[in-house]
């Protein structure tokens, strides 16, 4: 279906849409302050409702205030095609986490409006409320509410630092829309992305072919010892929960070695009291553990639980380890992941599969349809930062990359 | 000499100092909160100088309000027998943890006193200002300023939390004494004082003969890495801050072991961010490291200085490391440590000689004259805290030594 293509993209339209969606919550330092259901992401989502008009959608809007923007398909009782993502964004975050996968659906319409293509299946553009979590404290809220994740109440009452809950602050911008207008199916989801990673750039390859994202666990670990004065207390008499825990995040890196693959962090530690002069009573950590295999992740996971305990024993420690959150491994469709690869290579794109380690909208939407996703490179791997940043050829490179799949998937 | 006492030290009176003493900052939990210069230390000195005069002891205070009771020796111009330790507490802290040092004295001139006993020398018992540095940001001011390591503009500029100075401090409790007052010279210093940690006691040991006070550094050691996002970050891409500095750790420990009595402590570390999903860019941490030994100490600082670069070479990480303090170790005098332990022995109490982790007044005081401290057994080494315990036939154990040291020094 390709060739069907007379042209490629408008970049220049495209870039329009990218210089104005970071004109509404910018930061002095060029990035984007625009926390979900604020009055910035008000104005983005007034803004996106007369793009949607342009471009001939009809605009609807749920009762989790995510909005799709409809094209009729040839065939309107098939299911749709959805193209997706998120314009709300982190504090002081970027310009493109997010907001270039809800940009790109608006410019794959356009080039089709352009080329007067009316294709077979439907395709709905969607903006997912609260994916970050950054204001309401659970992600991608939007695509796990109506992909029945979370119930509507636990949404409605989820509140933000000032307690104001989703609710209200959905109310207060005027966004409440109609349950009858949530996404109820998809044939396909596609969503880009940048990929908010190093790894495109290191291996300098223009599209990422996404196998998935990564299952994840974490554990909080609980290391006790017994606090003591550093001067008088032998060494031989202390039970040092430091000590004790920098052996064992030793050890989980040497286990995470063994494990090809896998993606092993220690990010957030507390030791108590944290005084210079005082032995650790308490050390406090979360291990976050990755993988794209269920089973390895399980299989690592009892080792390092396991070798845990054998060092608290040899210190004279104890330690408890509670999980707080898992989240299995999501894998993407095997066709859609075909799509994207064979609409990479007629493109004259170079390309590799990897797995994102973020969660994305993409994670909730296998449970409507086949679902992939297709990452550009990010400069130096930069994101959630107001210096995040992607060259104009590779966000270019991936809308049309997108384009192609759509076509594609609708010639199937 | 000692076979001169025809008793020992009136344990009832003894107790009643303690008693009163108790009272005076008084904690909900039976501890004290009394800092320097507060209202509770006023309250405390003004019954202090009441004590001297029922004792016969002349008072005299100086310019840093370290108070002083005197009694006469039957030689006049010999240098004196000093007695002294603090009545400051930490916040929060425990009853014993230098006010034993100063009621100590206060029983050992009331004990000569009903025995009619005119030592040869003068006794000068001190109350010493701000030891614990609690209030005033700087551990054994009072001690430090008479022996001129820090001159008076420095001490009287040190201010509280709340701005307030040592020398507006000194001004409202009405303790600004005279310069000329000031302590110039001992033949002997001697401090009581609970040990603070739990040697005596997993020793069953009676009296600490103590042969100085550890020698001691203080570190900041600053692991420099890259900052990245835990889920896109391959662990051979990563320069993990904390893994290196939990590598660093383990092996400083490794070598302390190397070293016969060497004491390490890695008691406060931060990590930057601290999220638990972000790859560490930087971890602060500082190192303390004891012995009485200052030789031994500085081998094996430099073998871990060594280490930690090694290790930051291998992590692909950077360190910096910065002395932020360094106190070189105090070894007591030989023939106040032979008094003591022939004391003890004559008591017929069990001893053993062990190093003070912690600073004292006794510190200082070598400068002056020859310098020995006495420690008795802390309950479970506790101290710094409301909690902090001595058994009373430990208390009297060991005021009957320091008695029984006085004496003998004083027939030398």
């Amino acid at each position: 279906m390709p060739n069907k293509l007379s042209k490629r993209i408008n970049h220049e339209r495209f870039n329009r849409y990218v210089k104005r969606s970071s004109e509404v919550g910018r930061t002095d330092n060029n990035g984007l302050h625009r926390l979900a259901l604020s009055q910035a992401d008000k104005e983005i989502r007034d803004q996106l409702k007369v793009w949607f008009e342009q471009a001939g959608l009809t605009t609807t809007v749920d009762d989790f205030g995510n909005m799709y923007g409809r094209r009729e398909g040839k065939n309107p009782h098939l299911k749709p095609i959805v193209i997706g993502s998120h314009l709300d964004t982190q504090p002081y975050g970027g310009r493109f986490d997010g907001v270039l996968g809800v940009l790109a659906g608006l410019e794959v319409v356009e080039s089709l409006n352009d080329d007067h293509i009316q294709t077979e299946r439907p395709i709905v553009i969607v903006n997912f409320t609260n994916e970050e979590g950054a204001r309401f404290p659970q992600p991608m809220l939007g695509s796990g509410a109506i992909t029945e994740h979370f119930n509507k109440s636990f949404v409605y009452e989820i509140q933000d630092e000032k307690g104001i809950t989703f609710e209200q602050a959905l109310q207060e911008i005027g966004y409440v829309g109609k349950e009858e207008y949530r996404l109820k199916e998809a044939e396909y989801y596609l969503e880009l992305h940048i990929e908010q990673g190093p790894m495109l750039e290191r291996n300098s390859k223009q599209i990422g072919v996404v196998g998935g994202i990564q299952g994840m666990d974490w554990l909080d670990v609980n290391v006790i010892g017994e606090k003591n004065h550093a001067g008088p207390t032998a060494m031989e008499d202390r039970k040092d929960a430091l000590a004790s825990s920098a052996r064992m995040i030793s050890t989980l890196y040497e286990i995470t070695n063994s494990y090809s693959g896998l993606k092993t962090t220690v990010g957030k530690l507390h030791v108590h009291p944290n005084v210079a002069n005082v032995v650790p009573g308490n050390v406090e950590w979360v291990l976050d553990v990755r993988h794209e295999d269920d089973t390895l992740r399980m299989t690592a996971l009892d080792e390092m639980r396991h070798a845990l305990k054998q060092q608290a024993a040899l210190d004279g420690t104890s330690v408890t380890v509670n999980e707080l959150w898992a989240s299995p491994a999501v894998l993407f469709d095997e066709d859609v992941l075909g799509a994207i690869e064979k609409s990479t290579d007629n493109l004259g794109l170079t390309r590799m599969k990897l797995y994102s380690g973020a969660g994305h909208d993409s994670k909730y939407m296998p449970y409507f349809g086949k679902t992939g996703m297709i990452f550009i490179p990010s400069v130096q791997g930069v994101s959630h930062r107001e210096d995040e940043l992607s060259h104009d050829h590779d966000l270019h490179n991936g809308v049309e990359v997108l384009l192609h799949t759509v076509m594609q998937l609708d010639a199937n």
